[in-house]
């Protein structure tokens, strides 16, 4: 039924815009011209600038024919031309796959293929694969070398030598800064595709719309606490989904990008004490490396700096240090598929009087939605029946809302299932609190049946994690006749700790009912991915002949 | 063209929900429950029972049959009923009308009948002209009267006397705090309607949709600092075009709304004193209400109070008396078409070491766009060109984005004026600095016409406050057979101070193009409403005939 509000009140260009990050940029470039946009070593880029080369990148792209639906794939570190890449490929409709740096060269030509990337900007540190891979590609992308003054001169791929047919600042170079970018025709048009497994089988290629990049450009800067002008230090890699989207959302607030080639301890500390960094987004392992520093490679500071971090729950010895050091940690969780984190544990004031191991309980969980985020559920995947909040009823974790992806690119059937029943399904096994906060229990695939039983891998580790000895450790299924499945443990020693097998069993007994204990110790190196995420598959390989 | 990214990555629930602010206040009384969102006098109300009574107002609303597209009319003070029909109304897809609250009896019956009021809820302070009002509407909505604790039991209209069906809280009470609220079908539906002008003639029923309402809500948390739990003091009427959105942007970080009948000094210092006020929107009139305080209703506080303030730029004087008071002042500009502040002067860190004459010149510009406005532009409304950025040559201030009203109701023509171009025309005069940077310089009705050469009123009042005598001052237009018009100034004494029409007008010698002065001095009480802006027209009229 219409009612008056349904007549003559219709879009026009004056009062409906598609939504695109596209805008901040804009505006803060328009707005501080001369503020420093992004440090990268000695360089330093104002927004007026980082403007200018973004809208001379989408010129010279636009003159190559580069345009709506295009891929332009992508093998860089967390430089400056990483950043104009999020707004200059864009600006020409077209969209951008920023690739894991550390894969192969099979899986790269796949994912070049995959894409049908129209051209591929490669960082000199990836050129020997890059060069691989595109012997190996179909697809014959407009290559494009970008040699970083940062990268040192002799290694590995020396200085001046090219596998493409133009270096990125000629191609900036050949853009006009005066340049007519585009907004998108439809909000909902593709801005960047990411991929989340590797290759083959069943490629999981991730796309994002502007409209979501835009709201997640929102919701990251409130949560994130981010003001005008904040400091930002990059280490989490921007090739993964899109650094969170953070590359998008400093624009809002004209904040500046401290960029890294590499997380080192020494050049972290160096750019919080010289740079006054305020905010930046890890892996747990990004506090280890800060904590576990040299004092030579130390710096006061005296800003408290947040430090969003990911994955696993930070251990209460490890966010104490961080506090001690300086850092304020929030707990965030998310998967490519929500552009990043799309849940984060809001603190309780009040939660800071409690004992240590409740406050520590109240850290573990993930916690609530985004403001970004619609709904936020732990359901039954056969059922989609919402489990009650009990804290310990297990089922999937679901999302519903504009910071989900479009779908898999070319992969109607993994889009379905991953939609199914209106809900994006996670993959991660959870349980919701009676306060609506979810906490992680495992991933599907992670979790361990034990005679019928369900086992999570993650509260076995946390009883791992009490022992003093362990400095890491993972716990997967073994395949067992009896059982079906048993728990395996594998443990790395802190330096100069040492327990037995025996000990470390009778340990958990005192913690955890007999069925979840591991029924064998490892101690092993634990393999784990560039960005410090250990490789349970792996371990799941490794378990099985053990 | 469509390329892969068009295929198979269509929207669906999982993906793609509606922008509405309804669901920040969910996210909000699901994670802090037990925080206060709201104080009034002594009640305080608490998230969880703001969402359950905003449900049940709803729940209420939708037995009655209200539903998509209906008006739900109110006149309320800045009291808790009044937030929860901010987000009750919507709930049930209808429309909230928040009406001024000092109307008379003749333009509420005109606003009830245009608007099609199907409920009416009325405090008992305007009991009294909202009967008369009914008796000369055609509609006749449900009337349910709102009998506010904290409104004194004697006067002006009797505590217990009613003019409607139904109490307020009685109707509150016939509702199911576990009623499904609806999502609006569409985020381009209607949510508020507010009207610009009073009566007949030509009514200006502004518009306003879910989506704008949400990313407004993102905007004025990111442009006033809000953070988690902030406290917001509420001077700003809500009926004036939503209070800016703050009903509704307050839910994203679950800040505390105290709400105040009468903007008071003593309880102004009062709440911020006691309950933390971090932040509150008002008129200049506020700012001088707060620092002509006498010293017993004065309070002591510690903490910074953002000040957001719109309308004429604050004088250099009343911002350092603010400054030295504990308050940060914001300047903000926008239209009701705009939901408010549309416009922000972003402050450059550099500008506080200017002198203070080019401080209160930068501080007197209006600005740069909000992120959620998508483009401001100062253009000539024949030709539609941008005038160049030199800071001196006037055109109509215009505006494109996602914060612009769906257009005026039932209303095609002044829509389709208001919108010429693809653009929304403010109506407002003003310069485009080089830096982009506007500032206003009269709005178009107010711009004195004289010897064919334009006078802003602004520039003139701007002189006249530099004179040590001149408390507040206006200028218009005196038709004049010679010039066409001229400049009539109509000046308050400072308390003790005193000046004469020759000392006055040779002050502005000083300053002004002969031309520019004022031709006549009048001192005179000048007209205000009751929000503080002068009314011009009524001294338009007193002008010409002095």
């Amino acid at each position: 039924m219409t009612s008056a509000y349904d007549r003559d009140l219709d879009k026009n260009p004056a009062n409906y815009r598609a939504l695109t990050p596209i805008t901040f940029l804009e505006r803060a470039a328009a707005t501080f011209p001369d503020h420093t946009a992004i440090v990268h070593g000695p360089m330093r880029t104002s927004y007026g600038e980082f403007w200018r080369r973004s809208l001379q990148l989408a010129s010279a792209l636009a003159r190559r024919g580069i345009g709506r639906g295009d891929t332009v794939s992508v093998m860089l570190s967390n430089t400056p031309p990483m950043l104009e890449a999020h707004f200059g490929v864009p600006m020409v409709k077209a969209v951008l796959n920023t690739m894991n740096t550390r894969l192969d060269a099979a899986i790269i030509a796949f994912q070049l293929d995959y894409a049908e990337a129209k051209v591929f900007i490669v960082d000199r540190e990836f050129s020997g694969v890059a060069a691989e891979a595109l012997k190996l590609a179909k697809v014959k992308p407009l290559v494009v070398d970008y040699d970083d003054p940062v990268y040192p001169d002799d290694a590995p791929y020396p200085k001046g030598e090219r596998i493409g047919a133009i270096d990125y600042e000629a191609l900036v170079g050949e853009g006009d800064a005066g340049f007519a970018w585009s907004m998108p025709d439809d909000e909902w048009d593709a801005i960047s595709l990411n991929y989340t497994s590797g290759t083959t089988g069943n490629p999981k290629g991730v796309v994002f719309h502007h409209r979501g990049a835009a709201l997640m450009a929102y919701a990251n800067t409130i949560h994130s606490g981010l003001r005008q002008h904040s400091v930002y230090l990059w280490t989490l890699p921007m090739f993964h989904c899109n650094g969170w989207c953070f590359p998008w959302t400093l624009a809002v607030t004209a904040s500046t990008h401290v960029c890294l080639r590499w997380v080192r301890a020494k050049t972290m500390y160096e750019a919080i004490a010289d740079e006054g960094v305020t905010t930046l987004c890890g892996a747990p392992i990004v506090m280890a490396t800060l904590l576990n520093a040299s004092d030579d490679e130390k710096r006061e500071f005296s800003q408290t700096v947040t430090f969003n971090t990911a994955a696993a729950p930070p251990p209460e010895a490890v966010l104490a240090g961080m506090a001690d050091a300086g850092f304020a940690v929030t707990h965030l969780y998310g998967l490519t598929e929500t552009y990043g984190p799309a849940v984060v544990n809001e603190w309780h004031g009040e939660w800071d009087d409690l004992d240590r191991g409740a406050r520590t309980a109240k850290k573990a969980r993930q916690g609530v939605r985004y403001a970004a985020l619609e709904a936020l559920s732990v359901r039954d995947p056969e059922t989609m029946a919402e489990t009650p909040h009990d804290g310990e009823t297990i089922g999937e974790v679901m999302f519903r809302g504009n910071i989900v992806m479009k779908g898999y690119l070319k992969n109607r059937q993994a889009t379905d299932e991953a939609f199914a029943g209106g809900w994006f399904h996670s993959g991660d096994l959870g349980v919701m609190h009676p306060d609506g906060y979810i906490q992680l229990k495992d991933r599907s695939k992670d979790i361990i049946i034990s005679g019928g039983e369900n086992i999570s891998s993650i509260e076995v580790e946390d009883a791992l994690y009490k022992h003093h000895a362990v400095a890491a450790c993972a716990v997967v299924a073994k395949p067992d006749e009896k059982w079906g499945e048993t728990p395996v443990a594998y443990v790395e020693f802190k330096p100069g700790k040492h327990a037995t097998e025996a000990e470390i069993i009778e340990h958990c007994r005192t913690l955890l009912a007999r069925f979840k204990c591991p029924k064998q110790v490892i101690f092993a190196e634990i393999p784990k991915t560039s960005t410090g995420k250990i490789q349970k598959f792996k371990l799941r390989e490794m378990a099985k002949e053990a």
